[in-house]
């Protein structure tokens, strides 16, 4: 038994979510110690990611005790559920006792649907920018953006970054450096394709008609 | 309706994997064209990953049809699994047949268990590179590794790097910088320990300690 309180955790699993999103930063947490992850939802019941896999939340927002993280992430069907208000009070609930409030992804415009996030600088996935910003939202660009208790990583694989950040902040830089090396977090993206900074205007077009296409959604950035 | 068959990519999900292993390369693939990913395990039943997650399988051995890719993670409890008959023969089953046959992280020695890496290079988590060896594989500290129709990725977050690799030579190089930017890998490593080359050799001894305790082995490499 360790004596400590471990850290809890919570990260809210949806249907339509985007599983990596929230997957990367708690293969980072899993790699550090004591410590508590919590996967969210109204009920039990299976939910299905937007890769189409099934996973079985482990905690109900009833039964969820305090956190002291909170974290979302995004999902190609993140709008069917963006303002469900169950989830929305929930978040508020959590967020108003949590140590961090954080997101990755489009995570933060759940945040931000649910009052969190104004006043605050935030990430998100690139082609959701202006739908945040539209939200009362100074937007950064950065890959993690720390603003007081808020903490926000950028699109998909930026939950990995984030997650190590957070792993910085609360278990200290040794045990966060420890966790890079386990998950052997040493990237070699084979293309320079990674932000709609670096890639080409029209590789930035073709990506946002997917994503309009899949979003189904009137407020991608163009 | 599309009218070319799509590619058939088997992940094979057990019970003590490392979701990210598989995850990574999961959502690197939903972001292209035409694809059927199955999550295939002996049953139907849940499985729970080695960060307590609970997952449901959509394919079992039985039902599963040829696939153009079977790929294996790894797990902290893989060890439990890595000499099931049945597994072993679904995998030499399918790579007889699959255009290609893949890993990721230990997923390699699955692969070298059932036969199927003898003769080749392959890549693994570092830590298990010994173990790898000791099966009569080449082992490669590159993150991935292309070796005929073997291909292989570095540990847990090397499947981002092998699911893009992978999607240049089955989609083209405009498909896999698509989704490159669709999940915005623009990695950001807050450190430099992302591999055992770069940390420092104390920072190694204390992962390697958390790698004996927690893979509950004895071939962990010194």
């Amino acid at each position: 038994m360790n004596s400590v309180q471990p850290y809890s955790i919570g990260l809210v699993f949806y249907p339509g979510m985007t599983a990596l999103d929230v997957i990367g930063p708690q293969t980072v947490f899993s790699a550090l110690p004591n410590v508590q992850i919590y996967r969210i939802w109204k009920t039990s019941e299976p939910i299905i990611t937007d890769d189409g896999m099934v996973i079985v939340p482990d905690m109900t927002f009833s039964d969820c005790p305090s956190l002291d993280v909170i974290c979302i992430g995004g999902g190609l069907k993140q709008a069917a559920i963006e303002n469900d208000p169950d989830l929305l009070d929930f978040l508020r609930k959590k967020g108003s006792t949590a140590k961090f409030v954080t997101s990755v992804c489009g995570g933060s415009v759940f945040l931000a649907k649910a009052g969190l996030l104004q006043g605050y600088r935030a990430a998100t996935h690139w082609t959701m920018r202006q739908g945040l910003a539209e939200l009362g939202v100074e937007v950064s660009t950065e890959r993690v953006v720390i603003d007081g208790n808020r903490i926000s990583g950028g699109g998909v694989t930026a939950g990995i970054d984030f997650g190590l950040t957070l792993a910085k902040i609360l278990w200290g830089e040794d045990a966060a450096k420890l966790a890079q090396l386990l998950i052997e977090y040493n990237p070699a993206p084979p293309f320079d394709t990674g932000s709609p900074e670096q890639a080409s205007p029209e590789l930035v077009q073709t990506a946002l008609s997917f994503a309009t296409e899949h979003l189904d959604l009137g407020r991608v950035v163009s």
